[in-house]
């Protein structure tokens, strides 16, 4: 017999880490029922057809959740993250598994732990399983033909968003407390905000990708999917290999915040402009300073993209020879998007390495002025399924879904998306951006963004 | 009146920097002594169809040496190159002066000075010019049909080795007491070993390169030639920013060097075989364990050059817009060369990224069972200029002289050349090559390699 905890009941907000931990702690559940949760709700709503976890680790999770329980239970002190449910996106190496990357699953076993992995385990992680993505992240739809695409967990009928799909959909329905993802063009974010939770893309090297099947050296970030602003800087901190120190929010009061009048703000349905608006007004409420201005910088972006760019280069470098063996295997629509990179000349590729430092230069001095950037994360509520059925509107609006979160990962920021909308509205995200290496303060910003959004609801 | 110094007699073994400071300090000479010499021995032996100096900073260098000798007479502690007439690669940002890098002279003047042309006016050297050099650095020759190409100092009748040319005739005919030069495959080594000086290059990220015009940003090193090693680890300190303690001479008294039984001795004429199997018995006398033993991790370094490799990618990448605009002042041998690069994929680039960093941990492995690799720094001696006339006999050429200097920066290693010929016969170098970041304790063997070569003459 298992006990109630807030896992229980899926789309609990009161869900988060430190609860789960208070609550392991008090004696009022254990880490067993925190698994037994998680599979349960993975029992009822996980579909054959559109896979949340690709793969559960059942045995080892077992094992794992027992070790937490009885370490605590004799006193012994846990890691950080003890007894905690936390999914993986399929592309991070766990010893004796499929690092299938959400492809047909022609890779071999991984022989080891991923770097985060390990991480993760040191600190008492329950690794629950490997979630849905788009096939070797290539999209920011989550659209998967192999496994199935879960449906949006807080508006039926839609995309989850991608490409770390499962994560997002696994902590909002309750089937972990956390997920990690990757994030090359906002893969974490994109997910989180559509699925209602909070995504955090840290400065790139911030974390080692060792063991992490990549997407593009140049771009991608590891990042945590979860209910709040403290759970994911509690497990960016193991990530990171960091000592845990909890974070307090900065006062708002007197902050700046720059709000670009151009080009993030482009493209915005009407729920998500009412929504970015009402944020605003909330965050104006509690003492910032919001500054509308154009940034140049910007608009220069979509250059650094021309040709598939660093993504299109460097997965067609890795992927080339398997495109020869077993072409028929990929997505069409994520084999088009890799093979992009074939047409990409040496020189072109250089051209995109000097541009993009230039562009970092500029937009590290233009953002020194500020104490960070505020966007909608994605400025279309989550699409029908229906609306990416061709492939026209699967690549207009997987551009425009990703147009806003790949600012970061070009230039190298870090970046966290906030839950937008009220209870009952559409999903949307808010998203704040900070400079490289100013993490640790992004994060105690966002605390206090988030508590000052708590007014929407 | 100017006072005889060492620098007045050309080819003078003892016109050391130590040497000639010290006779400033003792007031033997002065700075503006050095320079009278370096320019009378320009006037005498420069030829304007084919110039050592292609610029002479006259006016600036006479104000540096009148400086040194004024701050000398009044006892104001000075520079660690104070007074010494150093002669710059006419690729190194010089402000005021146009950055030519052996082309026909296109490139607007340098608005200031590169970082270690400003760390060598920072220590007082006197710089006495812009020296020859391949157009571009674009070949291990030495030849430059803008400007002429210099004869061989030793060996009238043959080249100067390239492509840091000029800056080590300068230095062989009394011009400059030192100069200093780029090698991206041995361009500093090369013309070093055919003009029987010691040249140094270092690991790669020992020397800043701001202001130094590139030939290939993951290869280009940069690097002293000078009469001896402790000339050159003097310059070294000061390209470095390190603080500069005088090395000491590491006894040979049982270190292991390596002496690959294949690659780098293939194709050694008569006399560099004679030579080097000489040095190798001095060493051998003064202690040192020689182990002849195959390198396979050399055997697989020409795939890295396939194409032109990182060098025609990345030059092709710099100069593509230019070769549109005026392709017709090019070198044609340069040109063809560079635009070998066009033909490279980024994938193919992002190929030799992976592949070279395998090389280099295969390679660090290897040379740690050993002190350091011994070779020939080029298996022939210099060619005569009728030799590589010829584009099949330049491109055969180019590719045997750069072949072995090329192991230390594909694998980014540290080198030394020192002289490895007895007076009379025509000249070579020995190299020694370290690990990367091993580059004091390489200066410290070849402190001790040198000392035993003595024995030669």
């Amino acid at each position: 017999m298992s006990n109630t905890t807030p896992l229980s009941q899926p789309d609990g907000r009161s869900a988060t880490l430190d609860a789960l931990l208070d609550g392991m702690q008090q004696g009022r559940w254990q880490a067993s029922d925190l698994l037994d949760a998680s599979f349960k709700n993975a029992d009822a709503r996980d579909d054959p057809r559109a896979r949340v976890y690709t793969r559960r680790f059942e045995r080892t999770a077992r094992a794992e959740a027992a070790s937490a329980d009885r370490l605590r239970a004799d006193g012994v002190p846990t890691g950080r993250l003890a007894g905690l449910p936390i999914a993986l996106k399929a592309l991070f190496d766990v010893a004796g598994e499929v690092t299938h990357a959400g492809s047909q699953g022609w890779q071999p076993a991984a022989q080891r732990d991923a770097v985060i992995v390990d991480r993760l385990r040191r600190e008492g992680a329950v690794l629950t399983g490997h979630t849905n993505m788009t096939e070797f992240a290539y999209s920011g739809l989550g659209l998967n033909p192999h496994y199935g695409t879960p449906d949006n967990p807080l508006a039926p009928g839609r995309i989850p968003g991608g490409s770390s799909s499962g994560s997002a959909v696994a902590v909002a329905q309750g089937m972990a407390a956390a997920g990690i993802g990757t994030d090359t063009g906002g893969s974490v974010r994109i997910p989180a905000a559509f699925c209602g939770l909070v995504g955090f893309k840290p400065s790139q090297s911030r974390i080692p990708r060792q063991g992490t099947f990549p997407l593009s050296d140049s771009l991608d970030s590891i990042g945590p999917i979860a209910r709040s602003v403290a759970c994911c800087a509690r497990l960016d901190a193991v990530l990171a290999g960091q000592p845990w120190r909890p974070p307090t929010a900065l006062s708002l009061t007197g902050r700046r915040f720059v709000v670009p009048s151009d080009y993030m703000l482009d493209g915005m349905d009407a729920a998500v402009e009412a929504a970015f608006t009402r944020s605003l007004t909330l965050l104006r409420d509690a003492g910032a300073t919001l500054i509308e201005a154009p940034a140049p910088v910007l608009a220069s972006l979509p250059e650094l993209l021309e040709g598939g760019g660093f993504t299109a280069a460097e997965s067609y470098h890795l992927h080339r020879q398997w495109l020869q063996e077993h072409g028929e295997r990929y997505d069409p629509r994520v084999r088009t998007r890799i093979e992009k990179g074939a047409n990409l000349s040496a020189a072109d590729y250089l051209e995109l390495l000097q541009r993009r430092r230039e562009r970092q230069r500029q937009a590290d001095a233009w953002l020194a002025d500020f104490d960070g950037l505020l966007a909608p994360t994605v400025p279309v509520v989550p699409p029908r399924h229906a609306e990416v059925a061709s492939d026209d509107d699967y690549a207009r609006l997987n551009l425009l879904v990703l147009r806003n979160p790949t600012v970061a990962n070009l230039l190298d920021l870090c970046a966290i998306t906030l839950p937008n909308h009220a209870p009952g509205e559409l999903p949307s995200g808010l998203m704040l951006i900070g400079r490289n290496g100013e993490d640790a303060t992004l994060l105690r910003q966002a605390l206090a963004i988030e508590a000052a959004m708590e007014q929407r609801c």
